[in-house]
């Protein structure tokens, strides 16, 4: 089943829908009923559509022979009463902006997830057991192919930053009355980027944001740290300014009351702590270790048929009633982003690019008030703080925390309600490498800019330096890396970044570099641009940014011995301009030297040898950083590490003494 | 100044440091006393080198033109108390196993730090003013490039991991009386990883262990989350089971008490929440925003005379008594690491090889009791659990918190102590990205394995699929990375890594795969195995393990067409065997097809590349993952993104087509 659940969603639901206040969908038979009076589902179906999703659960993935029906059972009731008391969203359109969202941090609970859409009617039902299916979109875990998935989850600890993200824009940007829940496991909560994420909460005051812990106790392999020990929990979170409330996750009046609060607390998030059993009702399993990740096998008959007796009502027959959203939120103008005035540098001046990022941020603004602006408590090096003083209500402090900021950023843009720029040192992107390949499940159309690469910050040594950070972008399948060498360059990467879908990486310098561009230079994506050539040139040297001042350099030197360079800037090293290198390789008799601040692994060198894998009478030299580099000044890191003029020099007489 | 500090080092203190119970070192004369009856370094004094500490920070980022002398400020105290009244070490072998131990996870205090050991005596006085030179190993933050430096700080959150892995060895281990003291900032409280290592380190009662937070208010660009409220550090901390001591950062008293206190406590940690003031003493700076990693400039005398006017002894001759370590630590075999036997399959048999990973742990640790396996509460699926099963204290369960789990084998193996394998999921080896880049400056030997890699782990779908893992490993300047195919290359390469200087990475696969080698295949670090081979091959397949399994499938298609395939085995992706590709690549006319279940960027496909680039008639086609995949069964996901025996075989016959 390729198409799309979207599609089966508007077919039925698609005109219908903005008449409702409320409604109930009984949904093997898809049929709707309007309701004067707010009706609320009863406690009994409740406690049904809870072993409905149980049996749901066991049947998908006992079909699929893997999964996680223990892990579903544990969070049955408290999806039950989510989806079919609390949450006010509409069913046929589960991406509304006015809806309340729910965030699955536990993705491994997907089955369930996706038998509680199969009872509103989204999912067929004869589909659940195609799950994990090569061509059904019911994946192992969620990810957004389905409609009613914002972000990919199944990397633990991830949700609840995406969840920060969405509630602080409801209440800071959109102001608006929806709420957001996220389910998170016990296990999970050993991941840090959970705390992060806890303290941003909490800092913000975001009492839009509902978070349940599954507390089930086991994790894979075993127990979990705290295993039922809700106490520890309890005093954790408290300790970090939530309102905690814990109760037993199996009774369906706690969870409703524990909700009811929850949605009462002012001025700081909420934590449900409910205390619930693996595999719960599954006599035999239940609460007993050596059951996660797996489907029940011989024991699945004898299951279905215990839970089939506990049902009071008729299965397919649930009469449930889904609350409306309470708001309407108007569109979001993310599309058509232009900086306010083209860029104004002179020829020749230094200006660093990371400075001409905070510049466009500024500029964009002016145009668009849907950007935003997410910093790591670097916002006076990566120059975001242009954008705080311009306009402080589109920027946003996440602290040292870079986990939670990728994930805040991820959740402000989901469904396109921002058009949201990441920003902090490159190196120190690394830390939240999970959260951005996530973001490339996710379908996040997130920036992301990393200043400070490269060792031509000097100084601070190599613990600043980013050296890596191309090599971790270019793996992502959706990104777009922009690596701009002067400041022209730099602001029409970040206006051509907030217009491209997928996730962009922006690479910024701390030096303050030569502009070399005319203002109105045309920039695209996936074109380079020559910036040295003659009729004479004997080298095709690609270079980005300081390496491209030191081939300029180089290319003086080279010109007097009657040596031509042509200079290449690539703009982005994802695409790269592959067409451009051929036919410039080519031109050169092939000789090609890649000059880059960054290991040679991953970098631009392997990105121009992918691009001439093809292309035979190619000779390719790759002077790249080629060791753990050390503290130093400028000139001279760039010449130990071998890639300052003296050294490109060099390698282009290597190049053109081996007879290439 | 490239020479070692530890020649100079060596050079005045190397023959009588064994025998002194406690010393006491003047440093700018380098002269001994021994002392019967153990001496303490005065108050006074304390306070007087606390002051030097600043003096000397001021001066030599001053002299460098960059820096932080107000991080430096805010700890003085702390580190002169720590290092010259309560840390019992020899200082003249600063990496002495039974020394206490500090990690600085506020790496950007370094002048701070290297004051503290020219006072000592071992960086020479003059070298201070080389701080940040290139020449010089006093980089911008600390690494082990100096002999009083354990690990490379600088990348904030990360040094209590490091601490906690010391402490776990020291406790559960060796038994051995030394302790750990670990030194960060708050803003860097707001890293989740440190409340990973705040978790790790109270579940394991780690009561060696000191955390001393500098909390002066300032993070980079601004006040940290909770300025100067203690309470929200001390609650946070208290709730996660540290005893909690808050003090006045800049009182010697109480300083020298709250040592007193953590040294007392027992079956926890505890942590020293100190209240301090971000250029303390700097007159007109003190305790005011906008100073961070900035030198005084203009500033500097009027400071340095305020500070030289404070002290009570004279500059230079100050009388401290470092107290000696009160153990003596065996010497640790960790070196010539063998398997007790040779691998033991059949041929033709399925062994996924994360299953050889888990029995080469198991033999090893029959040949050398220092072999550690960490996890990530994933044992039963990356089989370090067979090393739990038999020898409980042979390994650690960190539970879901990457970071902190590859912080701890970091930790756990510095100056020696163990040989240190991590492991969980390749996919979520992405959380700890940070920690293994600067693992590499902290020339840690720690082996990392990460299993269920590619696409060929099927069901679970992408959130699970290690895609960028050898993207990211490769780009570690340090690292060895293994691929192994089989099972017998898999006890192999987990045998060559215990062996191997530098971080090793071990990709393995779920699926059980076919053992294809002699169980006395000899292997090495950087060559290849031809697998398939005949006089009449047309195209080099470069693959590993799933994708080998597929290519000899091809080859035995493609046979009876009578076109022959070289199927090469790299076994290591770094370094590659250059020599061996070039070789085969020419043997079979310049025809290479790169298989491989990663992504194209990064991946076997530009170590090929790499090794290529100087080649000309060569030409090379990747087949590679290049997009986010689906859930599904190995076979059809292999089948849908191209990298199974039917895609090998078509881009075998256009490789063939085009003409190359």
């Amino acid at each position: 089943m390729s198409v799309s659940f979207n599609l089966f969603c508007k077919h039925f639901f698609g005109s219908i829908n903005l008449k409702l206040k409320s409604f109930n969908i009984s949904s093997r038979f898809v049929t709707f009923s309007e309701r004067k009076n707010m009706g609320e589902t009863s406690i009994d179906t409740l406690k049904d559509l809870a072993t409905q999703i149980r049996i749901s659960s066991i049947e998908s993935t006992s079909a699929a022979s893997s999964g996680h029906p223990t892990t579903c059972s544990s969070c049955a009731e408290i999806l039950s009463v989510l989806f079919f008391r609390v949450m006010r969203y509409k069913a046929c359109a589960p991406r509304e902006p006015s809806n309340d969202r729910f965030v699955l941090s536990k993705g491994h609970a997907a089955p369930a997830l996706y038998a509680v859409w199969a009872e509103i009617g989204v999912v067929p039902l004869e589909e659940l057991k195609n799950l994990r299916h090569i061509d059904s979109d019911l994946e192992g875990h969620p990810t957004p192919r389905l409609s009613f998935v914002d972000v990919g989850t199944g990397s633990l600890g991830q949700g609840l930053a995406i969840a920060n993200g969405m509630a602080y824009i409801g209440k800071y940007v959109e102001e608006a009355p929806y709420r957001i829940y996220c389910l998170t496991g016990d296990g999970e909560c050993a991941e840090g980027s959970i705390w992060e994420s806890i303290n941003f909460a909490s800092y913000y005051k975001l009492d839009n944001l509902c978070l349940i812990i599954d507390v089930n106790r086991f994790g894979q392999a075993g127990p979990t740290m705290f295993d039922h020990d809700l106490e520890s929990y309890r005093v954790r979170l408290e300790a970090f300014g939530f309102n905690t409330i814990v109760i037993d996750g199996h009774n369906v009046e706690e969870l409703i009351s524990a909700f009811n609060c929850a949605e009462n607390t002012k001025d700081k998030p909420a934590v449900i702590i409910a205390k619930t059993m693996k595999g719960k009702n599954f006599p035999g399993i239940e609460n007993e270790g050596n059951w996660h990740g797996k489907p029940l096998g011989d024991k699945t008959e004898e299951v279905l048929k215990h839970l089939k007796s506990m049902l009071k009502g008729e299965s397919g027959k649930f009469d449930f009633t889904i609350p409306s959203p309470n708001c309407k939120i108007p569109a979001t103008n993310i599309s058509n982003v232009t900086l306010s005035k083209p860029p104004d540098y002179k020829k020749g001046e230094k200006v660093a690019t990371r400075s001409a990022y905070g510049t466009a941020l500024v500029k964009m603004v002016e145009t668009n008030q849907n950007i935003m602006a997410f910093d790591g408590d670097m916002r006076n090096s990566t120059y975001s703080e242009y954008l705080l003083k311009a306009s402080p209500k589109n920027f946003v402090e996440c602290f040292i925390a870079e986990q939670n900021m990728i994930g805040v950023a991820i959740g402000a843009c989901t469904r396109n309600r921002c058009i949201a720029f990441a920003s902090t040192f490159a190196a120190f992107l690394t830390r939240s490498f999970d959260q951005i390949r996530m973001a490339a499940i996710s379908q996040s159309n997130v920036n992301i800019c990393g200043s400070h690469c490269g060792i031509s910050i000097g100084h601070d040594g190599p613990s600043q330096m980013a050296l890596e950070d191309l090599a971790m972008f270019r793996s992502i399948p959706t990104c777009t890396v922009f690596y701009p060498s002067d400041a022209v360059a730099t602001e029409r990467a970040v206006e051509l970044a907030a217009n491209t879908k997928g996730i962009t990486y922006i690479r910024t310098t701390r030096a303050a570099t030569t502009v070399f561009y005319d203002n109105d230079q045309k920039f695209e994506i996936g074109k380079a641009n020559i910036i040295l050539q003659s009729d004479c040139d004997k080298v095709l040297v690609v270079a980005a940014c300081v390496t491209i001042q030191e081939a300029l350099e180089a290319a003086k030197s080279l010109a007097s011995a009657g040596i031509g360079l042509r200079i290449m800037d690539p703009f982005t090293i994802k695409p790269i301009d592959k067409e451009g290198i051929i036919k410039h390789a080519n031109d050169v008799n092939g000789r090609v030297l890649v000059v880059e601040d960054h290991y040679a692994e991953g970098g631009i060198g392997e990105a121009v040898l992918s691009a001439l894998a093809g292309e035979k009478n190619v000779t390719v030299k790759l002077a790249s950083v080629k060791e753990v580099p050390r503290s130093g000044d400028t000139a001279s890191v760039l010449k130990r590490y071998g890639i300052d003029s003296c050294s490109i020099i060099g390698y282009v007489q290597e190049l053109l003494q081996c007879g290439c």
